[in-house]
């Protein structure tokens, strides 16, 4: 991937004041993968005091985008036609990570396994997963 | 519906503090049927200005999970196994709301639809769809 | 609708050689909507007795597939991107019917919503909810 | 897993009719994972002459719904809750292959993912990909 691909996703990201607001960065950026890690924050909370599902899709979301833009031409700009979300445990933790991968690249319709891990300290515990469709626009 | 059961998703909902911070409120609450409002607020949005659809997603799903908890027994609370979301059009507008409806009610899980609308003087706008299967716990 | 609107889906169905395995008919078809109708038939059964997912998202999908053909173009075809289903109930009963619904129409891409019943004399039973995304190729 | 757990799976495949009018057989069982395997049948296409979503999603929820039956209780079955599958290319080949790999096992539910590959004399073709919901009951 070269430096313009990676400073269109870096510039995107940082329009997103959504990402913003959970404190999210851009971790990891390579052709069909993107990485967004964010920490814990009493404001994001559903009733039981875990990460609200809101707050995990959305970030394993952008992830998901993210990664298809690493992919698509120069120009074009990527929406999120649809995405599914298995919950598989709380998102309890002090801090997250989403991981957005292209499985499937097309011209106009790229499909993408997004997963969102609450990180600890010596291991991940599998929180959610996602599967996205993105449409590029554009380009 | 009786006023328990009604004060019991509203006693959930005020915990939810990503509900908070989305300003959002509970605007309706009958049997089935649960309906979430909030306004546009630009710490919300994605990359093109338009809220982030984990926003949308998160209050439909809220809206959805709470539907759910009006038909569930005294004790008993209700988690998002999983959902999945059409985006349909960009969440443009000064005000939203998402409607959570049951279509199946179950012992154990429980079936919604959501939609969310972006609300105009006039007319709403339907910016997304989802269906969500919710389980229900203790109780 | 036109009659050649008409003419089309007809055409495409019958060419669905799936379909005549389940002995499936176009029961409706009209603007956004298209209703598919089976009888049980044995060797269409999981292992209780009752009609396979695959039976029931597949006259479904077909529906909604149908359904989005309605709206396109002169010389455009429809090709399912994905689809989610909730299964209900058990599909028990002596016939079926699958409605597909319009709920998003555009230029690309179409949303539909499709709802499985079993039919009995007096009642029908909802034994499955689906959300299709659909994509218009040529035309 | 032990060979009662491995009968359980295959006598319930046995039974499923559906399975048989796919020509579909179990090829590989073990702990958490199932593959079904089925070869090209001209009655089971769309209107292009590829396998119908129906074929495709139904053997990819078999292969889900029995991944979660490895590891349940004895004396349990398997129900489908849901599904969501996205149909990554058209279904065409001579053979096919559903493999279901649980990733999140439940006392009451376990969540899959299924993957379908159009198998070639070199290569395998990736042509949906599946997450299933799955309940356990009885046991």
């Amino acid at each position: 991937m070269n430096t313009a691909q990676e400073s269109r996703v870096r510039e995107s990201f940082a329009r997103q004041a959504y990402m913003g607001l959970l404190g999210a960065e851009l971790v990891h950026v390579a052709e069909g993968e993107v990485d967004i890690a964010w920490g814990f924050n009493p404001s994001l909370v559903q009733q039981d005091g875990f990460l609200h599902a809101g707050v995990v899709a959305g970030a394993t979301d952008s992830a998901c985008g993210y990664a298809a833009l690493t992919l698509c031409e120069e120009g074009a700009e990527v929406l999120t036609v649809e995405f599914k979300i298995n919950l598989l445990a709380p998102a309890a933790g002090e801090s997250f990570v989403a991981r957005g991968r292209v499985i499937r690249r097309g011209k106009t319709l790229t499909v993408c396994r997004g997963d969102a891990f609450a990180v600890g300290a010596a291991s991940e515990k599998h929180v959610a997963a996602m599967t996205a469709t993105i449409i590029s626009v554009g380009g």
